[in-house]
């Protein structure tokens, strides 16, 4: 393995153990088993290196979410499994679970763009397989953009939101149904 | 005016420009202009004066979106209405807008709890109008608990969630006609 991904396998793991805020240059190199000078012929500074790993991170959810879709299944089915892989992902990628931690404790910036950064992505995507349904006609013509927020925003609120207002979650049975009965039956032609 | 009129509307003055945290009954004693034993005499704590205000706050917001209810209109206008108007309260309101901030910056407890209370209330609220519309037959039978649920989060994300990553927010006509076209579409029978 080379130096540049030993760097980033340390910085990884310090800030899915210790956040952003908390990790430092020192720590990183320490884990890394480097010297701190070597960090930085490869990153500039901190915030450099958490974006590379923001982004690797963003790629390895789009692989998941990828993984479930199904090439013959509508539209409806693949958007619910791949919005419920991608929101599972808050919990079960650790550095993930880790900056929204930080974020509600400590709300750092630069973890608060982050958060952003990875929503627009995961509304992109969205976005992106809404065209692809118009254009093969399973769907009719709407707002990509707009559907694809509502869209993600309406599971975040049934899958995230929900539980901290009510003693019970839901179950993934009620979510389907409930999607199906309303968006998604008033996108069919 | 009453002596207990005169300290809630001392403590809603100072709850609005100082916050939950920040507001003593020393400080609510002084506006009020009586000695803060009186104020014990009414209310036992900062907790259940804080309840009371809240609560009046909760009423003045569904009186403001009852107003905006029109006996002979379809369901979709008024709930967008009346959706319409208690978002804005978080704005125009200035004890809700501070306990917003509040829970931003401090993360209060008995401002969190607050801020679900009111969520609540409207939720249930929301879930009221929707058995009342199944019931004169005018949209279709559906879970009214999740669909109100899911109409205030989805109203909530356009409205506030919105500009939070958009550099725009988006029109009224936007919002309305993708909430028609959608979430109001599936309902009808």
């Amino acid at each position: 393995m080379d130096r540049r991904q030993e760097i980033i396998m340390a910085a990884t793991k310090s800030f899915s153990l210790f956040g952003f805020k908390a990790t430092t240059m020192d720590q990183i190199a320490r884990i890394a088993n480097v010297g701190k000078g070597t960090i930085y012929t490869f990153f500039e500074n901190k915030d450099i290196l958490f974006q590379e790993i923001v982004l690797r991170m963003i790629s390895e959810m789009k692989s998941e979410a990828m993984s479930v879709l199904k090439e013959d299944a509508p539209f409806q089915e693949n958007a619910h499994h791949a919005l419920m892989k991608m929101l599972e992902f808050r919990e079960t990628h650790q550095l993930f679970a880790k900056i929204i931690d930080e974020e509600k404790e400590l709300r750092t910036p630069a973890v608060q763009q982050v958060l952003v950064q990875i929503e627009q992505e995961i509304v992109s995507y969205i976005k992106l397989k809404i065209e692809k349904a118009i254009s093969k006609g399973e769907i009719r013509q709407v707002n990509s953009e707009l559907v694809a927020f509502l869209l993600f925003k309406a599971y975040l609120a049934f899958v995230v939101d929900w539980e901290a207002t009510h003693s019970e979650p839901l179950s993934e049975k009620s979510i389907t149904e409930l999607f199906r009965d309303t968006i998604f039956k008033s996108l069919l032609i």
